[in-house]
């Protein structure tokens, strides 16, 4: 890291410091994905204690079957991360994690995104998504085995963890909102026309009920908007997947030549480019979203169930998306204007200000510097973290 | 049986024989239950072959560990019931019993009921419900071992099962329904207070999705409403509960004694008799319509996933139920009139039109004929099916 990036950093993070953190351990699952791996930097650096849980099911890892995001974080954060290699479907194993960690709040990162994806295969996202959760909370709970199943209940032994929770939700909770900005209050779970969204949806009234008989139960829900950019260090970032689903992996995959041009769904919108406009975010300010919604638990101040929506406030069109990463990379990006998709709506921004009052947080990053740091982690990792393996592969 | 009982049953079930069924074999979950044992008898009797599923959480068993009320099935339809106990939750059990029995369809009553219980247990319901419900899907399709799970995906060798399903559902998933009488298109999802509805709402939006990718799916929800009664032979009925959570358990309580009186809740809506106004129907019709149903989806009529409401498609009031109970045992029913709970809603009745277009269902029975079969049934067997425990367990 240069001393610009660290000087760059250091300015950044006031959100994490202006907050006086309790120091404790937290479990992350999915942290070695791309929202997840970046808040176990933030955690790090605010002094947590953190113990990755992850199925590997989409992360590279080295030969020794450790993920790569974390070697990369170690790097960042000069700690050693403590990592669980567990299926959340995997109920035993799972149990097992809690009794040797004893965990002191859990930020629930794991699941299988992607909207379209969704579509094709809906039980598998139900089940990854919908029974994960099931396991993790019964788990902390401490039902030994499942309820009903052959095993017998044991809820008076030690518990394994403190019911704090906070969820990775999403926007599509929302379906097709009435009124824009989006505000928390707004109504939930109509319209929604993807298993990804819908099951987010159900986790949050699954969590929802939960705290409802039983007040020992704190829990937040992150509804963060477009997550994009990289770590400023350009050492983590998003690894690119083949068939991007969303902009920003899509304009890069454009950038590395793999797709000829970006594709623009529909310009024919009631907004200033007619093009769609979007509520993006820094992955860094959503990853200080999870450590000012773990500083509103620790501090005793989340009333039960909790939910945010974590965005800039103000959207961005797909074109200004294209300038500004044109602008960032000095490239030119061919696009090719087609067809609106079905359900697009016009304009989705929400409308942060709960966050700001309740979680002391909002964004910090703006456009151009989500810019700069997706194409600085480009440059320096032009195939994410596959390199990194290939490369080990080779020496092995 | 009396011969009276048979040519009343006789004369009863036009509905399962107007409409040509396709002989097969069918899976029943919950085939122990309320509802479920009756649709046995029902299937039965259209020649179908049948086994039974069961974890017999809430099952009265003999002293082999065979369900109370399959003997009694047994006894009215002269034939044995195949019987397997297994609970959905155990996935590999499930996944044995589905590569013995090859059925062609599958009826999906298990579930764990009750409005109230729910709201204090809510995970057991999300549990009970949702996964086992996903564990009965993934099972059919056949993929082996959970999606993510640490076993293979296995689509490739034989399937298990045809892709048919009846899904027991519940009027509970229109939440607060804005319009009476309700009809299927109405909204659901919105409104709903309690984690029984939810989880009946979340499975009917999986099995929906599940019809939109693979059109080999073809399954039907049942949205019945206030099932009472008993089978006319006064053989099998429902088994008491404690604690009742609706009318008609309360009110068979009170005749028992068990209960000093009848607790009113509310006498202040608007309504004739200021009463609260439901739709009931007699178990013997929902039965059937569960027999329309598989027969839909025999004849290739069904489109995909359908749902019915099941009802009279007329309401009766909790004074009219007391009354038409009164006449029936020839007792006095004493009650006390409370203030109204929480979001009851004066009437709650369904528009019964599409089950009668597409399924040629409708009901047959009065409400003073489900109030003498619970009578029947109640006379019979004062204690349900647990005093036939007792005497075993005297004799063994």
């Amino acid at each position: 890291m240069t001393s610009s990036q660290k000087n760059r950093m250091k300015s950044r993070d006031h959100n994490a410091h202006s907050v006086s953190l309790c120091a404790g351990h937290s479990g992350l699952t999915g942290g070695t994905g791309f929202i997840g791996s970046h808040c176990v930097v933030e955690l790090i650096q605010a002094n947590h204690s953190v113990t990755v849980i992850s199925n590997l099911a989409n992360s590279v890892t080295d030969s020794n079957g450790y993920p790569v995001s974390l070697k990369r974080v170690e790097l960042i954060t000069g700690k050693n991360i403590k990592f669980r290699k567990v299926d959340l479907l995997n109920l035993l194993d799972l149990e097992k994690v809690f009794e040797d960690e004893k965990f002191d709040i859990v930020m629930h990162f794991a699941s299988l995104k992607g909207v379209g994806v969704s579509c094709k295969e809906p039980l598998k996202f139900y089940y990854s998504n919908v029974v994960g959760s099931l396991n993790l909370i019964s788990v902390i709970i401490n039902i030994k085995g499942r309820p009903h199943s052959s095993k017998p209940a044991n809820t008076l032994c030690k518990k394994y963890c403190v019911k704090k929770f906070i969820f990775s939700s999403s926007p599509a909770v929302y379906g097709k909102p009435i009124k824009f900005p989006i505000k928390e209050e707004y109504a939930t779970g109509v319209g929604i026309t993807n298993p990804y969204g819908k099951s987010k949806y159900m986790i949050e009234k699954i969590l929802n009920d939960i705290t409802l008989i039983d007040k020992e139960w704190k829990i937040i829900s992150l509804r963060y908007f477009n997550p994009i950019g990289a770590h400023p260090s350009g050492i983590i970032g998003e690894n690119p997947t083949e068939i991007p689903d969303q902009l920003m992996p899509f304009i890069i995959q454009v950038l590395k030549r793999k797709l000829p041009y970006l594709t623009v769904f529909g310009n024919d919108f009631e907004t200033p480019d007619r093009t769609c406009i979007r509520d993006y975010i820094h992955v860094v300010d959503a990853a200080r979203g999870h450590l000012s919604a773990l500083n509103r638990i620790a501090n005793g101040k989340c009333g039960g169930f909790e939910m945010y929506n974590l965005g800039m406030g103000k959207g961005h069109s797909v074109m200004e998306i294209v300038k500004a990463m044109e602008y960032a990379t000095g490239k030119n990006i061919p696009i090719k204007i087609m067809p609106r998709r079905l359900g697009d709506v016009p304009c989705l921004c929400c409308d942060p200000t709960l966050a700001a009052k309740n979680l002391n947080w909002k964004t910090t990053f703006t456009l151009d510097e989500m810019c700069r740091d997706v194409f600085n982690w480009l440059k320096k990792n032009p195939n994410g973290f596959d390199d990194e393996k290939k490369q080990e592969l080779k020496q092995g």
